[in-house]
């Protein structure tokens, strides 16, 4: 497999899914339309509709049911960092090399717009009923999708990683924000796509462990990044960690330690695939890809 | 039938109904979750899931399945309030003589309240599958809840309102203002509870007229009161609207024709529900009550 070709096809795929849920801008609401629309297509992976779409396909799933949850979970993704990227918060104001979405519209319609998506993610999932009204797991899949992105998932990482900023956290806290802000989404995509194709609970409790492995070490390898990682490669400023005085992963272990955990957590991805009998030579090449493993 | 006591009674049905989806302030997430119910218990009218309840009876809509629904709107309506008092935003400091979330809570806790709020109030709603899972109306309310809220409902009027502040704006500028900003909400309430009780569609688009009539109306009556309401008896301060020179429906018609339309608006709602054969003396005198008639 050609690795790179296949991710672009994905990739490519998966901007079309979540294009043909983009709202035209027009009407008096054209402002916030237009924030919403720019926040999306500012860029990014397209990693979490991407790991949806691939688990859907492991276990066989059909038709186009998975398409509105593709992209609903990339607009969740989009109204995170659009309100993180606030002057009240982060005060971010370039990301992928592009201003932020409140620097280009105003605070005020920065904060709409990061609600505005929320909004428009679930209105989006909800199309899937249009799609196949009498699929019985369309409840389980809203459910996952909104667990996890709220207070008991992502939501709930960045308000404990913007509680302690510049304060000394511990591992314990470290490995809840990194379990909640990351992880969760990630678990979310892989969960989601395996529920629509009919997975089993017990499946897709072992495909949520998967989703954990790898989000943690995802984010691991981020915190890595930001000490050994070139800043026009990456995209986006390194050492910011430092200069905002975080503590990082690597601040707690050190970059060896780090490197060793990002190695245990992927492989362990990778075997629990194996044990559920899963041959994805995308799937396994992506995790890899993702966590800066050549093999 | 004594008005007084009977919306005591709903109010506090209501209120029994949001204290049960309310979560355990414990764990990492502590904060937000104090924020969360602090912004929800600080007070309120309860109108959104009283008028929910109601449509629901007047249908014969049986059983719990309204109730997540109930408490999912107020916290829809609580989100839209903790993102509107936001210093970016109108920089209130107190609400219904309490501090606001973010002046509580910080600027960056406020935000995330918000958005806790809405993501918590669809995963509220979704617990109305744990209740009735083959109940078809579902996915159907969902739809209306999350459209009325967003980009061509609530969320849609609140974008215009904020582009607009400070300028002058015209009639149908405000009459859309008022439509999403206000009416859809109350729109969305009405026909939720008509939805789950299982009305037909032609029935829940003449509730959707009877929300959007009461909605406009009660919009109207508070620009009235801005101008001629006394501060305490309302709970806020009056005048606001002058201060703030924004153009307002008395600005734009004068006190008269804006009375006229109060009393206009409610009375068409009051003759739809008579088209549908609908008597509901606590309803009629509900949306009298709202519009400030006493008959």
């Amino acid at each position: 497999m050609n690795f790179k070709k296949a991710l672009e096809e994905r990739t490519e795929y998966a901007n079309s899914v979540i294009n043909k849920y983009l709202l035209k801008e027009e009407g008096y609401q054209k402002k916030v339309i237009e924030a919403v629309n720019y926040s999306i297509l500012a860029g990014g992976k397209r990693l979490r509709p991407i790991l949806m779409k691939e688990t859907f396909d492991i276990f066989n799933g059909k038709g186009e049911v998975v398409e509105p949850f593709m992209a609903a979970i990339e607009m969740i993704h989009t109204y995170s960092l659009v309100h993180d990227d606030l002057p009240a918060m982060d005060n971010d104001k370039y990301r992928r090399g592009k201003k932020t979405t409140w620097l280009v519209y105003g605070e005020d319609m920065g904060i709409l717009a990061g609600d505005a998506l929320l909004n428009l993610s679930v209105e989006t999932a909800l199309k899937a009923f249009d799609i196949d009204f009498e699929n019985k797991n369309l409840s389980k899949a809203l459910k996952i999708l909104l667990n996890k992105s709220g207070i008991y998932g992502m939501l709930g990482g960045q308000v404990l990683d913007v509680e302690l900023t510049g304060k000394k956290i511990d591992n314990k806290q470290l490995d809840f924000i990194f379990r909640l802000k990351t992880a969760a989404m990630i678990e979310s995509s892989m969960m989601i796509g395996a529920v629509l194709a009919g997975a089993d609970d017990n499946t897709v409790s072992q495909i949520e462990k998967i989703g954990n492995k790898v989000g943690v070490a995802f984010q691991i390898r981020d915190d890595i990044l930001d000490v050994t990682g070139d800043e026009i490669e990456l995209g986006k400023p390194v050492k910011s960690d430092e200069k905002n005085n975080k503590s990082t992963y690597v601040t707690l272990y050190g970059i060896e330690q780090s490197q060793k955990d990002v190695d245990r957590l992927s492989s362990e991805a990778i075997d629990i695939m194996k044990s559920l009998n899963i041959e994805d030579e995308f799937l396994t090449s992506l995790i890899l890809k993702l966590v800066g493993r050549n093999k």
